[in-house]
């Protein structure tokens, strides 16, 4: 009888404990890659699975890979504005539908690696056109350029492919000063604002609001999108939390390593109140910091290294650049990444393959178990 | 007796036929890349070969490789100016030499591939000339000029090599820029035009004639040789399509897509007049449309992408060098075609190798062969 | 008895003998690359070896290899300006023990190769500099821009390797650039000169001193260290001379090219005058004249051609970055270097293998053994 009882509470204590640990699971479920999805994806229609890959390369922008992320993300922008946020989501499936029909992998489309750089084309083109919101011509840039990043992403990926590395935000930097360059601040269809090079002398500079450089730091990381405000970037700083605690930190890290760059330099006060300093630096930071190489002090350090070489060459490009009225948009964190990567010597023992690249936590956990086991690395490779 | 004057009737009827025959096979004989002109030349004597040579560098220029349509280009080319004329042939002949000095591979100099680019720096450094026709001194850097494309072929086609990618028209643009940063407007010996950016503002402008517009189209084929004149530039056109009918559509196509996308982005009157416009749109047209792709739909869509991709280029590029008073020359075109040439997905089943490449035509009968018998592969690769 | 006389006799003479051999040995020591001095200084103390090896690192810079010949350019630098030398020391110090700490091949780190770059970021940023000698903040980016060579050099060597390629001063280029770019004529920390570009037209030229113009080619090989005094200079040729006279020759060949195509390109008389129009023909010269080709006829001919068309390229670059105030350093030189190695034909025939390259008359013994008996090929490697 007893024995019955026994069971019963067991089973009760087993029920609440599988309770909790399925609360446990779901949370576990929503954060990292999410890989799981992609099996349940399978056998659904195609307008589900182009959404969920959808948000996925809205995710990979901030080097995250997370559909959930990326639902924030695109509700944080729709919030700083619905103009900005409609080209987003526009650009990504523009970019994503061409990468269908020019037969790209479909594993690669699927995880949402031609997305994210047409977005971001997308965004920039709205965030620098002069012609104000709900420009509708604006839609055909749009269209051509986001479409335009999977020619270049597939071909740079080719051409990179010999040394291991990720065509990255490339395409996007070479098509958004293409379109500036093309269209011009005076141009008759296109206009768009010129851009400032953060070096330029201010003439009558005021004192700098140390409230407002440190108001900057999270700015910093909305700015990857082209979003300058303070409560949307907070959200897409949790949206990359979601994915990642180790990559949310790395990125508020490079953002306050490039104001700190920013402040050294004595560039535009602008450039530190708007985030504009900061973002390279969290890209550069991201990278290095758990993404591309396993966690650990050593990659902990050089990430930070990392970040201040893409703030410097941030401020060098954009002077450059700013000459003839470019962004250097994130061109040195992408070159400065890519750097990154190529390095010989302590780093690279922490290098993880491109194709194995996941979020942070799970990179070290498969780190951990190669070593513990060099034996299984199959199966280690399948967790 | 009837068997007698029936043999003869046929005898005379396939003497008939063979004469037509021998009349197709003659003209055959003319078209696409008379590789058969090769077998028959080898002993000849070495000025005979430069000529032959040379006239195959000629045609490298506009991506065709027949050395009758070398002749035809030639003669417009004198046509349109003697002493632009007389400056390619020098060109063509003074870096053809240099690679023999040089121990290039025979093979490729003989295919004229270390001549065309030697031929377009001669062209362009007579046309940005500011010092008038028969100005002596220019034959200096003409001679130098025409000699450095050899190493920098050479160079990048090592480089290349790994992503099996030509080195196409890369030395042209590299040492035409060099040449034009030595020496400026102002320069003692050897002063040249400014080049103005298609973008800036025409400060009273008129309207634009559409007939003038049009009459750009074929103008764009004849600018690829720094050409302006109607009738040398369908001469020249005239000269691809003996070649390749495919490619001579595909150039004018090219062209006018070219055309069009000045328009769409307002460019200055003079820049659509004169063709400047459209060579890009032409070269990047041609490369897809069957040369370096079997040609298909796909191809054909893709080569009009590439057309696009070349001409927005082109306009961007042209806006950025003419800040500082350059010129774009074929910069767009040959970074569109290298990346056409690297990307993956459907376009890649199309790709040729590098080696292999042949007049369009002859491109489509072979894959024809390869699909009908891939077993006969060492055969097909022989028609 | 007199068999003892004579083995006395005999021993006298062999101890003369073998005096003046110890003699020549000694002297046979110092030239070259001192690799035996390497096998010596294994197990001496960090310090010494750290010294060797910076000594090695300053011969580097102009493609020498000896550590007495770096004590000896040392010495010029401090001659030229005691804090100009102060700085070239501190830079590779900082670069070499930043590449110890990053964990970069001890080999290399021994050889040198990561500290040169250092070197002449620092002595270039003294050389900028407009806020005078002994300003002390200009060591942070002394060190900063020191330390981020090895990064580069490290990464690029990664991205070359695939074509045997050498990182060169590609490092030192592009941070020279990225600090002045970073920084500018009117920065309130880091001011520094603007470049005028050699084109610039003179208002009130005068007329050219032949006596200058010579003394400006000893002065291209001082310039290679920022050094424009001509003492100096003659000690840096000297230290050349040192570790190889064949180099030495092509050094000042090389200047001498360099100043006639200045004056081809009528050139400021301020760039003849300073030697700044000979040290990237110098630099373009002997890296093709015995380092990096075994020397022969040809390759004396190619290495003149590669000093021309350095020189060439270098007032083409200067004139274009002059625009922007930044100088063109070392860029043509080391791009036309590389395009030398990756050149094929007749060249390619004496190309010595990266990790081979040895002083140049080194280089020629290798050669002649192998061609003497390629049987022994594993033990003429070995001489």
């Amino acid at each position: 009888m007893w024995i019955e009882t026994k069971t019963e509470v067991e089973k009760a204590s087993r029920t609440r404990a599988s309770f909790s640990r399925r609360v446990l699971n779901g949370l576990l479920l929503c954060i990292g890659d999410m890989e799981h999805l992609d099996k349940y994806m399978k056998d659904k229609s195609f307008v589900l699975q182009l959404v969920v890959c959808g948000l996925r390369a809205v995710t990979r922008v901030i080097l995250a890979n997370n559909p959930l992320s990326g639902g924030l993300i695109l509700a944080a922008l729709y919030w700083a504005s619905p103009w900005q946020g409609l080209l987003g989501t526009l650009g990504v499936l523009a970019s994503t539908l061409t990468a269908v029909i020019t037969g790209q992998d479909s594993a690669e489309v699927a995880g949402g690696l031609h997305g994210f750089n047409g977005m971001l084309v997308s965004l920039l083109m709205g965030e620098f056109s002069s012609a104000g919101d709900w420009y509708w011509w604006l839609l055909l840039p749009v269209f051509l350029g986001s479409a335009t990043c999977v020619f270049l992403f597939s071909g740079l990926s080719s051409f990179l492919d010999r040394w291991d590395l990720p065509a990255a935000v490339f395409p996007f930097n070479i098509i958004i000063i293409l379109y500036l360059l093309c269209t011009g601040p005076e141009h008759p269809y296109f206009p768009h604002h010129s851009v400032k090079p953060p070096g330029a002398l201010e003439p009558n500079a005021t004192e700098l609001i140390a409230l407002q450089v440190i108001r900057g730091i999270p700015l910093g990381v909305g700015q990857i999108f082209a979003c300058g405000d303070l409560g949307p970037s907070l959200l897409i700083l949790g949206a990359v939390f979601l994915y990642s605690p180790l990559l949310a930190i790395h990125a508020l890290l490079g953002s306050a390593v490039g104001t700190l760059t920013g402040l050294s330099m004595a560039v535009r006060h602008e450039s530190l109140y708007s985030g504009l300093s900061g973002f390279n630096g969290a890209l550069g930071c991201m990278t290095v910091g758990g993404l591309f190489f396993t966690f650990s002090l050593w990659t902990h350090l050089f990430a930070i290294a990392s970040a201040f070489f893409s703030a410097y060459a941030d401020i060098a490009l954009s002077n450059l650049m700013g000459i003839v009225g470019l962004p250097a948009s994130s061109w040195a964190a992408t070159l400065v990444a890519t750097l990154m990567l190529l390095l010989t010597g302590s780093l690279a023992a922490y290098r993880i393959p491109i194709g194995q690249v996941r979020a942070p936590e799970r990179n070290l956990r498969s780190h951990s178990q190669w070593e513990a086991g060099n034996t299984e690395e199959g199966e280690s490779t399948d967790v």
